[in-house]
């Protein structure tokens, strides 16, 4: 056997582990009954230490090395070798007191802020998110030596290989100047245009179901290797060959619950369009979170909130609840759908202002990891800046800087790809819309198949052949730049209004 | 540590991966998609290989000979040893080449089986089936010289430890006399009782799931620790504290399903009521298959297809489906759930027709096990053995010896436990009604705390702490008998009608 295909038949394995462990957490999220919790943890965690055994196993480097040599190989094994070397300095980098220490830091910080959450109590999260937040440092520095890279870079390379805060940081510097003068422009024209009237309701869970699995055949998800269920915090997970996306139903209002299944399902196309050949490789997972984001955010945000998909997609709405009246026709649809408004909370967040909670949320975790604010400091710092960014203040930390889970359970260095995501939506919307004429007419016809096709070809297949600049400048002609989302929102928030 | 400490940490992790599997594989029963049967049979199989490989790491036979050399143990450690020992000699005793073969023949044989049933076609079958038997029979005799058992009884040791054929031939033998002349009077007793009218219909899926949890509550069923799903079998299964069951809905006939859930509750009463303390470790487990079915036909059989349980339950099941007439009363509800027929199908056969089915079926096998007929001739066999035991001839092999997965899917040595469970809950139900007089009056009335007490007590909470027939000892104050079983046939089918 050569040392490549002992390297493929290796990582093949610890798949199936990582496929067993990504049905396991979804059945948590969405089947598991309350009493469970501690076996499955035994179960999540054990299931872990052997996947994160396999990826370290002390035979991996000396097979690298010898696949790296072989000169027989083609650009995708060349890649495969390249994802692996990446994942195995990642993994065994971490001494295993470090993944331990860090591992028990954060259960209890999820755990202490969930309560200091519904109580507005920064002050009793405090210790254990400084604590959380120092393990991090640490684990960002050793990865960091390795990788040659900063603590916070190192950080931000799990999320979004090859991404580089000093690219993020023009970017962002961009868009926080674009965003405020545009804000009040789109505040104005928003002010002139007529109320959205109430949808009436209720919704009922069934018809909420039925229309969002309509839709999701509609846009090309495959059932045959997938399902959609309901969970407290939506996502798209599952296996390879059984991508599982989740929604919550909402009785007094279904347009969330809609567009919430669109945007998954973006996700869930991505995964269910990875190449099919080297599933189980590492070659064929997809590119990067911002990646990902960007798939999402092409369906639900460049497609599906489109004026031309809800003309489509308004009968279908007022079919599945019997809706009538003006509050029912597409153009209310498309208002209700393009609402901005100057909100506290990320995840309620519209297209214009999401790009401010995430500028946020970057600015202030890289000063924390790079130590140059103090922890306690942080709610004054993070209302300061949506006073700045939004022209808000929060009434209270709940509302401010407690209301994200993703620092307590150690996801620093997460939060830009959210709006690296939404740029890479619209850069790609714009270059498949230029590449295939049909796509734009297929969108309001309810034909996605051009769309599927396109993205099919020129994102999903592609999996981790590419980095992620190249990826985007095979696709689109050149790597991100905040152009085309700039143009985009200033198109549909102020030209076509 | 000492050598016993370090024996259950090693079967506490072992559990966290059979608690893994259960889920998996009550996921690929219930909500898997199609396209992933592939990704999840890989998953299956190397989580499988891993369990195989903690039941037989090479510490764990100095472990247990220090263990067992520990007279600091109570008797619940020391009977986990006794449980792990039986394990680990049965696991080490198969060469691995030996179970890969068998499984792969198996995996064969049973597609094979699929497609012979469905064209009543034995010839096809038989290379493949030949080929499983073959290494079944291998597989017995090793683990038989381990076990200084014969090979029939090592196969069935697997299923019911400690269960030998002598004892299961003598309790059939007495059966087999009893059975035929028995139901010559039942079929004459029978007809004399008035037809079954029909119930109409159709039973919504819904209603007649509503009604299915609502019983669960009743027994005692603990939805915190489980679920009630679908599937094409139905089956009882997932994890510790994540006891599963499912059923299937006939919108024409919602008697099935409904006796069908008590069976299966009957079952995860069992799992849920095992040692709590102790769960993870052998001694926790259900002490054997017949123990296993003694519980699930205690709840159906014994339990709820008696008059007392019908007369609280027919209001209950006029108000779900808003049934109303003759045939909805209580006394013909009981005539329906105790309706005898000679039919040619194990799995819809009644209690006083199913032991006939599972005779034939422990001797033709072990004739087959020991190789004293021809496999060719089971066609035949089977059909004069239906002659005897029933006095009925299958007009082909599906409805003959092609009807059971068992044989073709490596289940040798499985059948007889149904039997022994039949014989075991009736013997378990007359002392738990004579220990406790409040159990009968609290069936009547939809009570059954009484009941589940004491099978808490004298049942579930033992786990394998004794073996089967000390714990019916314990129980019933004696070991295994047909004389119940046969007494509570003559009552229910002669002396009561």
């Amino acid at each position: 056997m050569t040392a490549y295909a002992a390297l493929s038949a290796h990582f093949g394995r610890a798949a199936a582990i990582s496929n067993a462990l990504g049905i396991l957490q979804w059945d948590s999220d969405t089947m598991m009954p309350k009493g469970a919790v501690g076996t499955r943890a035994d179960s999540l965690a054990l299931l872990r230490v052997m996947a994160h055994e396999m990826v370290t196993d002390p035979r991996i480097g000396d097979w690298i090395t010898d696949a790296e040599a072989d000169a027989g190989l083609d650009a995708w094994a060349r890649a495969n070798i390249r994802e692996i070397r990446r994942v195995w300095t990642v993994e065994t980098a971490v001494p295993a007191d470090l993944v331990e220490a860090s591992s028990k830091a954060i259960s209890i910080c999820e755990m202490t802020w969930r309560q200091a959450r519904a109580d507005c109590d920064f002050k009793t999260l405090l210790p254990y998110l400084s604590e959380v937040l120092k393990l991090q440092r640490e684990i960002g520095r050793v990865k960091g030596e390795k990788l040659g890279l900063s603590t916070y870079d190192a950080l931000l390379n799990d999320y979004e290989p090859g991404g580089r805060s000093a690219h993020i940081d023009a970017l962002f510097a961009d868009l926080a100047v674009f965003l405020p003068g545009f804000l009040d422009e789109v505040m104005a024209v928003q002010g002139r245009r007529p109320a959205n009237a109430p949808l009436g309701g209720p919704f009922p869970v069934e018809a909420q179901r039925a229309l969002g699995v309509k839709m999701m055949g509609i846009v090309g998800y495959d059932f045959e290797r997938g399902r959609l269920d309901v969970s407290t915090h939506p996502f798209c997970g599952g296996a390879d060959n059984d991508v599982r996306i989740t929604t919550r139903y909402d009785t007094t209002d279904f347009t969330q619950s809609f567009m919430g299944v669109m945007h998954e399902t973006g996700h869930a196309l991505y995964e269910q369009g990875r190449p099919q050949a080297l599933l189980g490789q590492p070659v064929s997972q997809a590119r990067s979170m911002s990646v990902h984001e960007s798939q999402s955010l092409l369906m639900e945000m460049q497609a599906c909130r489109s004026r031309e998909f809800l003309q489509f997609a308004a009968p279908l709405m007022r079919e599945a609840f019997g809706g009538s009246g003006p509050a029912w026709e597409a153009d209310a649809l498309w208002r209700r759908y393009t609402h901005v408004e100057r909100g506290f909370i990320r995840v309620d967040a519209d297209e214009v202002t999401y790009p401010a909670h995430v500028i946020l949320r970057y600015r202030l975790e890289k000063a924390l990891i790079g130590d140059e604010m103090p922890l306690s400091e942080l709610p004054a710092a993070w209302n300061a800046q949506m006073q700045e960014l939004l022209g808000v203040t929060p009434p209270d930390d709940r509302r401010g800087c407690l209301q994200d889970v993703h620092w307590p359970s150690g996801g620093w260095g997460y939060f830009p790809t959210y709006t690296l995501g939404a740029m890479t939506a619209a850069q790609v919307f714009d270059a498949a819309k230029k590449s295939d004429a049909s796509i734009a007419p297929g969108i309001a016809a309810g034909d996605f198949k051009p769309l599927l096709n396109w993205l099919r070809a020129n994102i999903h297949s592609q999996g981790s052949l590419y980095q992620t600049d190249d990826l985007l400048t095979h696709a689109t002609g050149r790597p991100l730049d905040a152009s085309v989302f700039k143009a985009h929102l200033r198109r549909r928030y102020i030209d076509e209004v």
